[in-house]
């Protein structure tokens, strides 16, 4: 369907990036991977273009050409995006890799998609500003990628995820062509929202080359304390309790017992006591201007969990305290990993069915025998499902967790909720997006995705 | 080009909804113009669904018959969005004005289109529960129009527009089918983001008959000042030094003298001084839970204010003095529009610019010969341009003032701002859209609208 690559091509290519077009088997096999399982699949060539006009003369080819591209950041997806499954040509971001400027004025910055999030967001607070939007990967994913999932992470419970703070966008179409999709402004009215259609879309419809984002003032203090529950139940409903009294936390995490206790074997780090009747954790932050505004919120936050039965609650003494427990919840993802292979799930739903969602998780693994650890992002109804694949033979992971992954996205869409909160689509879930649409919502998503791309050579066989 | 309603249609039409199928001349007469200018254009019946199920039917006869609908709410809009240049079908919301469910332990409502916007947020008001996008009609206006043009309104500020609150759409395509565009959730990486194409869309994609919108917990404090300036472009200049100060108001607008006075004229209500050396004012709120946190907040401001020549500041003594000042400034569209003929550009711009956009708009108008008076939402960069037609030649305003106007949004996206922020492109903007995207833009748009109405029945002739 797809023309194969051939020697000629990788003329082309050379004569345009030189050294950054990389065909040896070595560069190739690095870049067929990402965060997502265990799956690979190796691209016939990587390109690292270093400027729009280079990606732009990359994708006119390929369109010309029939040849697959598929874009890629860091490759810290969980869903995998970026991953080349026809082969073709791996068209990388990481040399477009600077923040072109700060405006502080207008509180905006202007950035190249390959900036790690962590070091925008450095790079901002050192001018007092704040880029919330914080996945769990903050410390190696793109800004980039952020754009193409739709990231969430802790933060976004009370600031939003990153299309909150997506301005405007310089893309490149398949066909080449280079254009902007909105403007530098907090308000648009003007024609179809372009911005917001591209991000969250995967790489499907256009390469981002450089993004505006808005920002806000960083707020100077934090406070911190992790709960523990002895009952996961009980934990999840706090969650909307603590709302529901006019709380808004900067983050809300859930974490069942093993998701900690794998995360302190993982980072060899057991200075938070958790015992073997801690059912689930929540950790639970505010942040602000003024410390006496943050005490009595904690103090609100803490009338609320009265209701429920906790053990002593920890609360952050130090800077250095309160890095060590969100390090450990950050590290959850990837001690699960290395305990065993698994599958995530990204479930969301309407925050107070989030008790409902747990307690449907943990029914259909004993319906079908599966164990799974619970995290997320409790405040916003997002919980990542880790099932763990443990001695479960490969006829039943391969075959028999479909159908039980199929039951759950389905209760899941009963409550109300969806498939994907943050990991996005990808080619893992791709088999279960006719649960999340009706046939009609996906032939307009595969009309549009006809718009941007008539040929199909950008990231081909994803989301749909 | 579109198929002349006949009796035969209308015969269809009566069958279906009796009553609520309109033709005769006064009724057509009715809703033949919005709040745009002094458009008129009459449509040969005007239909009143009451349920989806009715929409459905009508728009896929329509779109089987090539008949051209355009839908209405409220009719509240400043963009000719909702008037029905071809005719045929006015398609009116307005039987389907229920407020379905107000969801207190998500922090959700779900509505129907025709609920007016200001009893929307009274209704989740008392259960806590604050709706902040509150365009200046929003005692007229309808939600579904607010998401049709994405409005905004002074609390946009702090907390953003219409759009960053929609979290699901039921929507009637064109061609009669029914579907929800996402789910009820906070968070979503599920496929393209349907919702946030809908939302902004005139009316233009599909027929909006359920909305899920986010709430958030209603502050419940608030402080208001009045701060009379000297010079507007000191005043522009301010605006961004709040916020350079880490200050967010929940309310930042600019008026000119004459929009202020106009206005007090207009209310006949003159228990503000408003001296002939008041160049222009801003009216300055803030918001939150805590008092003494306003006033912190408050005192930032003055701080800020000082390095400004500033008249006496009023700061509003109670409830009622609040909602005069409000008043004041929500009536200024209404209070230039019985001064003269008028057009009102919607221009923004990074909110630093705010002083280069007003310097533009004040040359421009002494180049081409008009007065404006400028007021609007300056926290956002957004202000309102009101050209007076005054003793102004027809020959003048319907052709040399196109010019002027394309010379102003030429500058204003020269700015990094663009042609609307709040009121939509609609009919009266639509000549202007080659200077906000390019060519390649603009096809983008007409291919997405051609997924969702092939035969282009829906609302023709509006964006582009």
């Amino acid at each position: 369907m797809y023309h194969t690559i051939e020697q000629q091509d990788l003329d082309f290519f050379t004569a345009l990036l030189q050294d950054r077009c990389k065909s040896d088997l070595d560069t190739r096999e690095a870049y067929n991977h990402d965060h997502t399982e265990d799956l690979h699949f190796t691209p016939r060539v990587v390109l690292l273009p270093q400027n729009t006009q280079e990606v732009s003369e990359i994708l006119a080819y390929c369109n010309s050409n029939n040849i697959p591209v598929t874009p890629a950041g860091a490759r810290t997806g969980l869903s995998g995006g970026c991953l080349p499954i026809h082969g073709g040509v791996l068209l990388s971001s990481e040399k477009l890799n600077r923040i072109i400027e700060i405006d502080e004025k207008n509180a905006q910055v202007i950035t190249e998609p390959a900036v790690i999030t962590e070091a925008l967001q450095n790079a901002v607070k050192e001018k007092g500003l704040f880029y919330p939007p914080d996945p769990a990967s903050k410390g190696s994913c793109f800004i980039g990628g952020n754009i193409a999932e739709n990231s969430g992470g802790p933060k976004a419970v009370k600031y939003g995820v990153t299309k909150d703070y997506v301005l405007n966008l310089e893309v490149v179409l398949p066909d080449g062509t280079i254009m902007w999709t909105g403007a530098n402004v907090l308000k648009n009215a003007t024609g179809y929202n372009l911005t917001q259609l591209v991000v969250g879309s995967e790489g499907t419809l256009a390469f981002v080359t450089k993004i505006v984002l808005k920002l806000i003032p960083h707020p100077t203090h934090t406070l911190l304390m992790l709960v523990p529950f002895y009952d996961a139940q009980q934990a999840c409903e706090a969650v909307s309790a603590i709302f529901n009294a006019g709380i808004t936390p900067s983050g809300l995490e859930f974490m069942e017992h093993n998701a900690l206790k794998w995360s302190q074997a993982f980072s060899e780090d057991y200075s938070i006591e958790v015992k073997d009747n801690h059912a689930a954790h929540l950790l639970i932050e505010v942040d602000g201007f003024d410390p006496e505004q943050l005490f009595k919120e904690c103090e609100g936050i803490l009338a609320v969990l009265e209701q429920y039965q906790t053990d002593e609650i920890l609360f952050a003494e130090s800077e250095a305290q309160k890095n060590t427990l969100w390090s450990l919840r950050r590290k959850v993802g990837e001690a699960v990993k290395v305990q065993s292979v698994y599958k995530e799930e990204d479930t969301v739903v309407p925050r107070y069915q989030l008790p409902q969602l747990l307690a449907t998780v943990k029914a259909i693994g004993h319906k079908y025998g599966f164990e799974s650890v619970c995290y997320g992002h409790a405040g916003d109804g997002n919980l990542h499902v880790n099932i763990i694949k443990g001695n479960l033979s490969d006829t039943f992971w391969n075959e028999e967790l479909t159908v039980a992954i199929r039951e759950l996205f389905t209760e899941v869409i009963k409550m109300g909720g969806t498939i994907s909160g943050e990991h996005g689509i990808g080619l893992v879930q791709k088999p279960y997006m006719d649960l999340a649409f009706s046939q009609t919502g996906l032939e307009l998503m595969r009309g549009i995705k006809k718009v941007f791309d008539p040929n199909g050579i950008l990231n081909p066989g994803k989301i749909f």
